[in-house]
């Protein structure tokens, strides 16, 4: 049995909606797992230098233009939200909090916090605003308010953010896939061609 | 008559490179010309707060092992100079110089430029060693040296990488084409799809 795709992304990243909204396609197309992991881009900008891609001058303003222009390309509904960028850490911790038991239901609920943020461009920063979307998906929303101070949890997410660090992931979206690495949004070609070929 | 693609790239630029590479294909396949301009990627670090690729925490290793293999996938001959990153100033120059009276001959010198400095891993950062290639084109090596140090086509230079900036090129390789612009050596699909359809 191939191994799975690791999908690493960080709530915040826009490319990574892009992503996530098309990675379901290559895992049937391929017939390969895919493995969702958010992280925590912030902690990866401290090694790297990193920042923010829309604040950078010039590249912002490109970077911009071009999601509308790639999630044109795919039909896929695109904003910004206004408060951007935006802090993570709720939506990442309501991930792992279902992932423990059932990781298609963390999978689904991650979809639907980045259809908030990024196709209806609406804020899912604040706990309780990861809390309502969790509830349109049916779970309790005060387990999941109390899931997001659960130090049990948030080990988890630092431990995660660590071994995605350890592996070298240092922007969203990433992929790993049979120890290969691929980043960014524009190279799910090659990843395709990857699973396709085995490689090159 | 279609209007030409604008390709910007600094001979500094592994992507680049690549690009160079591939981009006739692409003025073949969709019946486009192709206007190469070279400029000093610096010149942009110093507005984007960007820094050379390669030297990136976790970014640079994951460039070099990508390289290589983007490379591999088109066949393409490919090594990190020793000295790198390297100026290319007179690199630079030098097309500028042949450019002002024959934009082919200029092709063709960044072209064997790009060759030496990434398929070979050999220097293009000195004088000598720019018209040393110019010279196997059947350029007057004396000639190259003293166009390097010509007051008119330092100033073409400058205003070149100006307008570079002035048109948001903040990266290479970088590709305009009726004032649409994509940036990146994975972004080659994309604008060769854009020349196909006309856009969307």
């Amino acid at each position: 049995m191939p191994s799975p795709v690791e999908f690493y992304f960080d709530f915040s990243s826009p490319y990574g909606y892009l992503a996530a909204q098309r990675v379901d396609e290559l895992a049937d197309e391929y017939d390969r797992e895919i493995v969702w992991r958010p992280f925590l881009l912030g902690a990866v900008f401290k090694t790297t230098g990193g920042q923010p891609l829309l604040d950078i001058p010039m590249k912002g303003d490109y970077a911009r233009h071009d999601l509308a222009r790639s999630a044109r390309l795919f039909d896929i509904p695109f904003e910004i939200p206004k408060k951007f960028p935006f802090m993570s850490v709720s939506a990442c911790r309501a991930f792992y909090w279902l992932e423990q038991d059932d990781s298609e239901a963390a999978q689904e609920l991650a979809l639907a916090l980045y259809e908030r943020a990024f196709g209806e461009g609406k804020s899912i920063a604040e706990p309780k605003e990861v809390a309502e979307v969790a509830e349109e998906l049916g779970h309790d929303p005060e387990e999941v308010m109390a899931a997001l101070q659960n130090p049990s949890i948030k080990a988890r997410l630092k431990s995660e953010v660590d071994a995605a660090i350890e592996k070298g992931v240092f922007g969203s979206p990433f992929f790993i896939v049979d120890g290969e690495a691929f980043w960014g949004y524009d190279r799910m070609e090659d990843l395709g061609m990857w699973l396709d070929t085995g490689g090159w």
